[in-house]
């Protein structure tokens, strides 16, 4: 067998143990914070039936998805005139029937569809997996990642929505984040807006074009509007819509004069007006709109799909995009066939929120969650001695290693130092007749006297 | 977009709420325990190279390697001429440049060299994720199956394998396991008994036929012996090995004898008695090796791999194969260019012990994982109180929904009953004005009235 020099594939990561312990963490919290909501957790199969999957992300998407080669003889029932003209595009299906998840939603669609009768509505789910795109890799964009979504399906009440924003609150103080906003919009309101416009039908044109606003400015905004059909006058009347200022209240208030002949339009500012009243009932905060919510009707992230509420979240301590967002949409499972099926979800960026949590050092000292303490092997006559200690802290459900070689101390030293055990012992012939262990404290570098009592207690 | 009747992959699964908490019981149990030995957990990517994992199962097991078919115009770059034979197997490499991970132990492999640098030896590291393996799909066995690994590389020291055998008893234990067996054996000993027959170049044939004792007996294992090259004269030699019966130590007594003349196999035996030598020390048990450790000189498992010791479990409580296995590797990273790094490990069969588990009825009744408390929405208006007492319980840290909508009682009822909610709180204006909460238990059916403080004592 040839060596082959390892490499990792294209747009994957491994992850160490201090990696692992942070995105653990993360997770973790996250996982909490769902249960804690009445949220239970589903796992779905990391590759589903193409058919399952292709026409539901838009032609771009399905060219992102990775396809699984049929297993066998996997060219024989593919058609010859496809080989010939290597129509790598048609030939797809005939040589692959699987193909990877690409996000939650389709699989969580597929899940609820196939598992209607068991299920009591409203479903309440969330779920933590890998998905994978074939994306070109670049910083900050892997090939293989996780997301983590939580939806509630079978329920209109907008509790739920006032419900995700206290989840993202909840989840973004657990990590010690002090300054975040959540954006919230409505589907309704931009339909209302572009009804009074009076060009309805360019509702898509004129979100998509909107939401470029932090980026390109007004008059970027403009000109896009009015290459994609929209005229001066419609400009104008714009305008105030997009450059709307003020608190909350404030803007809700411009919104209700604005939109005053939308019917559509003012069914969206009453449902946010239910969410904002929801939001400070539940919290008893009369304060926490103000200080974590901003409505912003710029938003429109996936508007293809939104019905509703919108979200999305993002941290002012750090120059980074959303890590959150998400939204309520009507009709999630029509796709399979079971119609009228409203939900409404979220979800956390966890590969962002760890860049963040790494820039503000906020992830806890977790040396705990490893070996805490690691007996020096001097010499295998004292295993005798070092073996029934070890037996005693695995008793008291420490984690402990004794160094499995009387290799140099130095070594030993820079195995504890490496792997960040906070603890090591120094057991000698002197230590076990007098019952006095040697223990180092690897951060301070202080070093003490201890009974094995004393050892206990400490590292408990 | 017509619709899809959903379906899931052949071979695959979605895990559900409750399935997801038993899945989880049993992978947390096994990450406390292999941190409490000082393993630290690490992740690979679901895809690898191709040329990774090829070549590295066998020919058999190449063909069950899933392939990920390259993006784009995958066909531009395939020879016409594999394309007008529909050479499936040649055409691969041309087609496909990734695959899913098959294993745990070949990413690992990878991961140890290409992090060679930046890890500190030995290194100990366990691993729980999902492989995939295109086996047609029979009860029992799946496309997509979680591994869980537990390897430490870079020490010689037999105090490792010692610490497999108590990470197994601790883990089986905490599962609730009352009776079962670990069976070791060691390659030399194998190798000790092909050389005093005088045929150490059949030493495969020879364990891979007596390995088979269980299933086909003795003469079906000296047919097979006979038929793989070995003479009467070499069964006769043999039987006595074969059949080998006593107690660990006399089963070690007779070997000594029979290999006297074999230095390989005297060091097989010399280790195994420093093993089981460590086993007692460690565990403070003398009958610790009678109660659940068997020396099993028919066990083979994997022998073109396993170097030294060879382990396998099974319990004697439910009819199952074995529920864990492992040993130790000479060479794990020389396929990789990096040589003599000496590894063990084992692993963990986690659906086979979910069966053994649900068969047993031993999973914790773990309802509090889920939502502890219903609050039931009878009317609007008294959301302003509802809603303020939720709040407060979640303060107090506890799982707890109000049903979103003032449906009928029976509905939210069988909301709670379905997702196994154990306590219903009923909340009417009555009790709003009373202070006197009517608090509903779930299982036992009874109803009690209790103030907001008493209900936090009793949910928390």
């Amino acid at each position: 067998m040839a060596t082959v020099k390892p490499s990792l594939a294209k747009g994957t990561r491994d992850f160490s143990p201090s990696e692992m312990i942070k995105r653990n963490y993360i997770f973790d919290t996250l996982k909490a914070v769902f249960k804690k909501y009445g949220y239970n957790e589903i796992q779905t199969p990391s590759f589903e039936n193409l058919t399952t999957l292709t026409g539901k992300y838009g032609d771009e998407g399905d060219k992102l998805i990775f396809k699984i080669l049929n297993s066998g003889d996997y060219l024989t029932k593919a058609p010859d005139s496809l080989l010939q003209d290597k129509n790598s595009n048609k030939l797809i299906p005939h040589i692959s029937e699987k193909a990877l998840r690409y996000d939650l939603t389709v699989p969580f669609a597929r899940y609820v569809v196939m598992h209607q009768n068991d299920i009591s509505l409203p479903f309440k789910r969330f779920q933590v997996q890998p998905v994978w795109r074939a994306d070109r890799p670049q910083r900050g964009r892997y090939r293989e990642f996780y997301q983590c979504d939580v939806d509630v399906v079978g329920s209109e009440s907008l509790l739920n929505e006032a419900e995700f924003i206290l989840i993202y609150q909840e989840a973004f103080e657990r990590f010690g984040l002090k300054d975040f906003n959540i954006k919230i919009n409505n589907r309704k309101i931009l339909s209302g807006i572009a009804e009074i416009i009076g060009k309805p039908e360019l509702i898509v044109d004129m979100t998509v074009a909107i939401d470029k606003l932090d980026k390109i400015g007004l008059d970027g905004v403009n000109k896009e509007l009015l290459e994609r059909g929209f005229t001066e006058a419609d400009l104008n009347l714009l305008k105030p819509i997009i450059l709307l200022e003020g608190s909350n209240g404030e803007k809700l208030a411009s919104l209700k004069s604005i939109l005053a002949n939308s019917s559509i339009g003012l069914t969206g500012i009453a449902e946010i007006e239910e969410v904002f009243d929801y939001i400070t009932k539940l919290s008893g905060d009369t304060e926490l709109l103000t200080r974590i919510i901003d409505l912003d009707i710029t938003l429109a992230r996936g508007l293809n799909y939104y019905t509703g509420c919108i979200f999305e979240v993002k941290t002012n301590e750090v120059a980074m995009g959303s890590i959150g967002g998400g939204g309520r949409y009507d009709d999630l499972t029509g796709m399979f066939g079971l119609k009228d099926l409203t939900g409404v979800g979220v979800s956390f960026g966890a590969d962002r929120i760890y860049d963040v949590l790494e820039e503000l050092n906020l992830f806890p000292a977790n040396k705990a969650d490893s070996t805490k303490l690691l007996i020096i092997n001097f010499d295998k006559q004292l295993e005798t001695y070092t073996l029934g200690l070890l037996n005693k802290l695995r008793k008291e459900n420490i984690a402990v290693e004794l160094y499995a070689a009387p290799v140099k101390l130095k070594k030993q030293m820079g195995y504890a130092d490496g792997k960040g055990i906070p603890y090591v012992l120094l057991v000698g012939d002197e230590e076990v007749s007098s019952g006095q262990l040697s223990l180092k404290d690897m951060e301070s570098g202080e070093q003490v006297k201890v009974t094995e009592s004393e050892l206990i207690q400490k590292l408990r």
